[in-house]
């Protein structure tokens, strides 16, 4: 059993939450939602799935947990204005334990300047924010580069549960 | 009277299309709508301010206009994941007309890859992205670098909305 942080706020992408948690549920795993405020509700894009925010970003450490989930939508933008989201996410790659970054994630993982040199996909809209930042962005289902695991949009959910489930239980 | 090109698709910043629109016609200046579906009705993400699309962007030209506006929200990152939307935007920073971005409009001239030594301001999340795409970032409500005029949010629109009036009346 594995202690995994899932980071989000509202708007985030329904399946790129949904699909991976129900995984990790079957796979054993301990979930902990981090969010912006303890107890809001968080809605996703489509289909408005409500998440209960279990703790605060401002309140967690990375030595709470062994591996971190960012789903994508349009909840990492909101989170990479939050300095605490940004240090947690910062200290999370730099701790070496698993980051799982999906579609949009990226964009935490860029505003945490972890980015230079390491090999990473993500969504169509910012593969040039990703370059800029100094990643070899490749253009594939599931990317794996260390502690890093990552993956373009929902249509590459399968793969990506796939390299996160491997990545938990080596 | 000017010709004006708003480029924009579904959950804009309300304000960043609404207040904008209201001063350029009470100005006498005539506007187009450029989105991605001629005759779709696009929703603005707090008030779900409705916006016909009159052209697509596949088929319109910078020659048709004499500046260009981007409003914000999570309307310009959607845009950029677009070729058309990212070549029309890059064309008219170019030419040397006008274009007025506020908000998240940064993202879209980042993918048109325009901002190398620009100086600009745009939404605190995208500040990394901007900086990444070799512009000089600077935290004020209005900055303007030759035909490029930029602001923050949506508390900034007055001196926006000011500077863009100024510079379609010189």
């Amino acid at each position: 059993m594995k202690k995994i942080a899932i980071i989000l706020t509202d708007l985030f992408e329904d399946s790129e939450y949904s699909h991976p948690v129900q995984a990790f549920r079957v796979g054993g795993h301990a979930l902990t939602h981090v969010g912006l405020t303890k107890g809001s509700i968080v809605k996703g894009k489509k289909k408005q799935t409500p998440v209960r925010i279990d703790k605060p970003v401002s309140e967690v450490s990375v030595d709470d947990f062994d591996a971190l989930l960012i789903p994508g939508g349009f909840s990492p933008d909101q989170l990479r204005a939050d300095e605490d989201a940004v240090r947690f996410v910062r200290q999370f790659v730099e701790s070496g334990k698993p980051v799982f970054s999906i579609c949009h994630g990226p964009q935490l993982l860029i505003t945490a300047d972890v980015l230079q040199g390491r090999t990473i996909t993500g969504y169509t809209s910012i593969i040039q924010d990703i370059k800029n930042a100094g990643a070899h962005f490749v253009d594939q289902a599931v990317v794996e580069d260390g502690n890093l695991v990552s993956s373009r949009n929902p249509g590459d959910l399968e793969a990506f549960i796939e390299a996160c489930l491997k990545k938990l239980n080596p």
